[in-house]
């Protein structure tokens, strides 16, 4: 298989470092070989993409050799949950797998989150390989080693902090992506220059159309620069203590707004967008950002094919979901805000009357 | 409230160190206070616990000025499975509990083991404190961190390592101990001294009789022993890549009988006592300890009225539940046996034929 430009980024963390292989029509079974120890290997995915892509790796794992078993699950966020991940075990133990076998995701957040709680709990931890099929998972859900599951009164209320062997992010599983996924995908990317590199949203700007577009080299430079971005935090903070809390910017509102509409309305990156936007606006309330710069927010988002307002919540249900998020400690609601245009910073001092505008001005009442 | 002797023992875990204090009517608010940072605590107990013990924890926490909430589960290992899990974080979410709270395990191994579990996975993570009630939970479940529930389809094989920030081992809650539950306790401790203290051996063969009977201040050096020889093997292989291995002494044997007979039908330390006899068994047969020894081996665990045969169980049907034991490498069943009485060591170049006549020859079958 012809290999094309290729580029490596390593997520560093001790003992656990991992490589993230980063271009388009990757030679899956040369890539794969040196990370997979034992002889069992269990591919998790869902119907859409086993349909796409399970025949490929399949076919690449037994070239090595592999005793593989599957596992395809429903295709959405609604089934990321306890009784979902109970099918994983039921197919790893059905199928006689032991403590050195490797789980594999094969596709969107949903299922590397779940397939990497999986493979965090099973015998109390096995081997963790992920192929991330959506822009948003390659950017976002495969560098930092968050996994998990949702319940019915909160998002990624349940898991683990586990870490995978390698990641591999394969650009040309971009073609067959809807192009509201692939918006979605481009909120985390947008999320990363906001938050911290300005350059970054500079370059975006330039590129926006084109990444709308699908050019995959261009969206391959746009995945390798959040990932270097994600992974220098990760590597800092891997369990969330301090800096690693600047990824969730937009993601307490967002969440809020996820739980509201319940799972699966609404992508997570879509809600992110609008997430991003309230604190964008709630940053300028705050006097640190001007109203030109939460324009220019509000407009890389809007020509990513982004929602800037959400529909209309209740204030009070809307703050309910909000403080079932895990950003809250001791009580108080901590939020990712911008400092300054490219600089996020945590924060809780912040006005309660501010931030209850920020919500009711970003959502569409009409 | 009067402090009688109390001892402690710290686990050496780098920043993870935590405290095992050991002692009768333990003043509980004094020595949690220290090791409670949030205001939120979840006592997750049972319901034959919860009559006699409940009260005096809630009343300790609220004296320390903690916002309590209860989960209070069915008492048996048959309520160790994912359904029963899910309750203690619909627990957790339903009293808005956050990522600092603290989740307190008030009572046997199956609480402990369901309970750190929980914390392990609850937000990706919060504060565990262990209360064990009974003498197993005090010497086993109690140090190391082993957390987990069971799936139809084996005993352990989902869950995580999850290390408390102390644990208060009260002997005095061991005079509501079923007689049986004590045995089963009984049966670990053996353990310690058959996989790697002679000396202590010699202790037990001394004491056994009062052991039994209940001697709280002969059990409390018991469980000290014990939980030091375990706390100096954890530290050296916390997440049981090697030595820690040597702990499950028995184990693979007993997890077989247990799930062949059905959870909660035998007691977890009645199936490690006649798994024990059958590692000694098969350890005799490879010529390792003499049939004296292994007398000596049956001897002390009836003593400890424990029971040294295990019902009839169908040869093949045994080896399948063996093979379901996380002990299993690559394919390859490790076992754990006894070079000498008071040296354990991992072993898989074992005769299986010699495996086979150590399982057939310790079973009831009249």
């Amino acid at each position: 298989m012809a290999q094309h430009l290729m580029q490596t980024l390593h997520v560093e963390l001790g003992d656990r470092r991992y490589p993230i292989f980063i271009g388009s029509e990757l030679d899956t079974a040369q890539l794969l070989a040196p990370y997979i120890q034992g002889k069992q290997v269990m591919i998790v995915t869902n119907t859409t993409v086993a349909s796409l892509y399970l025949d490929q790796y399949s076919s690449a794992l037994q070239g090595l050799g592999k005793d593989l078993a599957t596992c395809v699950l429903p295709d959405g966020e609604k089934y990321k949950n306890i009784e979902h991940l109970q099918l994983i075990f039921d197919a790893l133990l059905g199928a006689g797998f032991n403590r050195d076998c490797t789980v594999l995701a094969l596709g969107g957040g949903v299922i590397g989150d779940m397939a990497g709680f999986a493979a965090a709990c099973f015998q109390r931890g096995v081997y963790f390989v992920q192929v991330p099929t959506t822009l948003l998972s390659q950017v976002d859900s495969s560098v930092g080693g968050k996994t998990g599951i949702n319940h019915p009164l909160g998002k990624n209320m349940i898991g683990a902090f586990k870490q995978p062997q390698v990641v591999l992010a394969d650009m040309s599983h971009l073609k067959t992506l809807d192009k509201r996924e692939l918006s979605a995908g481009l909120a985390e990317i947008i999320k990363y220059a906001l938050l911290g590199d300005l350059d970054f949203l500079v370059w975006l700007e330039q590129h926006m159309e084109q990444l709308v577009a699908g050019d995959l080299n261009l969206l391959a430079e746009a995945v390798y620069r959040s990932c270097a971005h994600k992974a220098r935090i990760v590597a800092a903070d891997e369990k969330e203590q301090g800096e690693r809390a600047l990824l969730n910017l937009g993601h307490t509102f967002g969440h809020a707004i996820e739980s509201y509409l319940g799972y699966g309305q609404w992508l997570h990156g879509e809600a992110v967008a609008t997430g991003m936007v309230m604190a964008a606006d709630l940053s300028m309330r705050m006097g640190w950002i001007s109203q030109a710069e939460l324009d220019r927010v509000k407009n890389i988002i809007n020509r990513a094919q982004l929602p800037i307002t959400c529909p209309a919540i209740p204030l009070t249900e809307f703050l309910a979901y909000m403080s079932h998020d895990k950003k809250v400690l001791n009580g108080q609601l901590r939020l990712v805000l911008l400092k300054r245009l490219g600089q996020a910073i945590i924060y809780k001092d912040f006005d309660v009357e501010h931030m209850h505008q920020a919500i009711l001005a970003n959502q569409n009442l009409s």
